[in-house]
């Protein structure tokens, strides 16, 4: 395949020990769990281990052999991405030809096999237990998820510049942000723009239904429209067909518009929001973005590496139970959801995930998202959603936009 | 939940007859299979049978009984969503209860469930089997998808409005288009105006690891850089973690522009493909983008109701052969697919398939999207794609905008 030099000069690839250090913490992994090897078919975690993503499949044993990366499609873009010579790159022509393979390498006999349950679909998990016959298949979807969790200074390179350009696109959204003007109009002049800088067209989000518009546009009552996502805010959404995000409702003066963004480079992104408004927000609206403002403002100067993300949320939820505002946080009522920050990365729901029931400690250089947001039936939402490395004694921003209203 | 005026009447409801159809047709299709009923929760699906995708599942016997439409989240929209008289909408906390409902009704004795194991995942599906005992399983996800390609009047009524999208927004991609702007700033440009059209920001496409972006632009070599997916066109994408799609690539003179964009209305989509040109375009390409033409001519003037989709490719295959360039067709050699035309409707991917592999009977008001695309190493793909629905004695042609290469 001849690449032209200008798009192989924009490609990114990590360095090479970059991969190295993500394979060997994955056979440690399989190593404490005493599971023989794994077969990874999910495209994120393709890419996470081999910085591509062509179909097929990426065998990796607990011992020091080389992974094998199968790929069915396309053979020539899987050896140009990857680095040939700490993964054996093999063409098959159906995912069949793997467990010839498997058992050429002896890997057939009474073996536990990671697989990611989670991810791939039901018949293609019983077709493959087919295959492998009578070995046993340990659930590895959770342990990738949390592998991934903690960022290297690559990952988190990666994200910073995806950072540069949730600050960018919020920069300009006041030179289009026009009275009048549809949700979905505003959305379209944002992607113009997120296309200017380069930014890719998928953001990723794991798991069965889930889905996502980027930008997340809503403006006054659609802020309090709830819909069937694990999300705070949903909105309207074009149709029942969709369900979320920018509608045809118009843009008013004096009521709050969300605007919620991810940036990204090289699949890596992050995940930030702001709210702007034509003229001023109504004072009951502005005191809970006050309030939003606090928690993040707590967060930053107490939480650091060791603190349990459960512990986080207790105290977050203190602060909201002193403005007697808890029926109105992470939606209302019955539209609550009960977390308030979520991993970032490859995909818009990582590790870790602070919230009322997970027990999760928070470690050194893991990223999240945290989202503090109040929503007001037929008023709509306000809120701000900001990224964060954790560090040992601090947490530092990714981004660096202000954190007050936007007011034009 | 209090819904803006200005929505509700933008929000198009099928009417209660249809829904009634389906529910209906699905049922007689469980009966013919004795499957005594099926749990449904691929939100496309859930969608079809209630015209609402909130999160939950959707029970439906083989017999009389009303659907039960079971909402963890959000309950009141579902209500407003779906037909409370021809479904009984019940609020639910957990899934788990689902299974209290199904032991009440009688449902947990020795029965023949239906489930959707191409779109739920496997560890979902091991807890339901758990959930379901000794109940036997079986595979409804084809079936649903027969069931759904072929569309009533309202369907095809929706379609017709989304095929309006895209020749609105073929017809002003030449406002745009400028030589030196990259890939992805012309689908920024495309995206804008689609959002002032209204179009939905989600695109579907089912089946594990399959994305996608709206539109599709390539230019130039970027039309012949193969990849994973199922598709003849791929292009650079903006990096190896998307791999697809638009690139910073920059638009040249004298070079095929692909664009390929779906319409949207209430969840229905088009799907067409337009080549656009600054200056004009090599001759060995011109010419193939005439052999595309005479393929569309050809299955718009021989095709209809009761045609064998593998007799049509083979077919088509032989105008291919006659000009001699099999290696070049959806693909280049390695790269190439085995299909020629997928079916639309609520995802981009439905049935009917024609291909070299599939014995499918086209049946009326099943809807097409053709796309014979030649590829050329180093210079870039050509094509054209067009949606047909399939009539009694011919073809019927969704959108209308002219099949030309559009010069600029």
């Amino acid at each position: 395949m001849n690449i032209l030099k200008e798009i192989e000069d924009s490609f990114i690839k990590p360095p090479k020990n970059e991969l190295l250090m993500r394979v060997s913490n994955f056979k440690k992994l399989l190593e404490s769990k005493n599971i023989d090897y794994a077969l990874i078919f999910y495209n994120v975690n393709l890419f996470y281990f081999t910085n591509s993503i062509q179909r097929g499949c990426l065998l990796i044993t607990d011992d020091d052999a080389k992974p094998y990366y199968f790929v069915q499609k396309h053979i020539d873009r899987a050896k140009l991405e990857t680095y040939s010579d700490l993964i054996e790159v093999i063409e098959i022509k159906k995912i069949s030809e793997v467990f010839s393979y498997l058992k050429e390498l002896g890997l057939m006999d009474k073996k536990r096999v990671g697989l990611e349950l989670g991810d791939i679909s039901a018949s293609f998990f019983i077709n493959l237990k087919k295959s492998l016959k009578d070995q046993e298949i340990v659930d590895i979807t959770y342990d990738i998820l949390r592998l991934r969790s903690i960022k290297s200074e690559f990952e988190l390179s990666q994200m910073r510049e995806a950072s540069k350009m949730s600050d960018k696109i919020f920069s300009i959204v006041p030179s289009f942000l026009k009275e009048g003007m549809t949700e979905l109009e505003l959305a379209g002049c944002i992607q113009a723009e997120s296309r200017k800088l380069g930014n890719q067209e998928i953001i990723r989000m794991r798991g069965f239904n889930n889905e996502l518009t980027n930008p997340h546009v809503l403006s006054g009552i659609s802020g309090a429209i709830p819909s069937a996502g694990d999300v705070p805010l949903s909105g309207y959404g074009p149709s029942s067909a969709i369900a979320q995000g920018a509608s045809l409702k118009k843009i008013k003066r004096e009521e709050p518009i969300i605007v919620d963004y991810a940036g990204s480079q090289n699949g890596y992104i992050n995940d930030e929001t702001r709210v702007f408004v034509i003229g001023k927000l109504p004072k009951e609206l502005e005191r809970a973005y006050w309030i939003s403002r606090e928690i993040i403002e707590f967060v930053e100067t107490h939480v650091k590496e060791g603190d349990n993300g459960k512990d986080v949320y207790k105290e977050i939820l203190k602060i909201v139970e002193k403005y007697d505002l808890l029926d109105h946080f992470m939606g209302y009522k019955k539209g609550r959801v009960r977390f308030v920050a979520h991993g970032i990365g490859l995909v818009l729901n990582e590790f870790p995930i602070i919230a009322d029931s997970r027990d999760e400690e928070l470690k050194e250089n893991m990223v999240f998202s945290i989202e503090p947001k109040f929503v007001f039936p037929q008023k709509g939402a306000v809120g701000i959603e900001v990224d964060f490395i954790v560090k040992k004694d601090r947490l530092e921003r990714l981004s660096s936009f202000p954190l007050d209203i936007v007011s034009v």
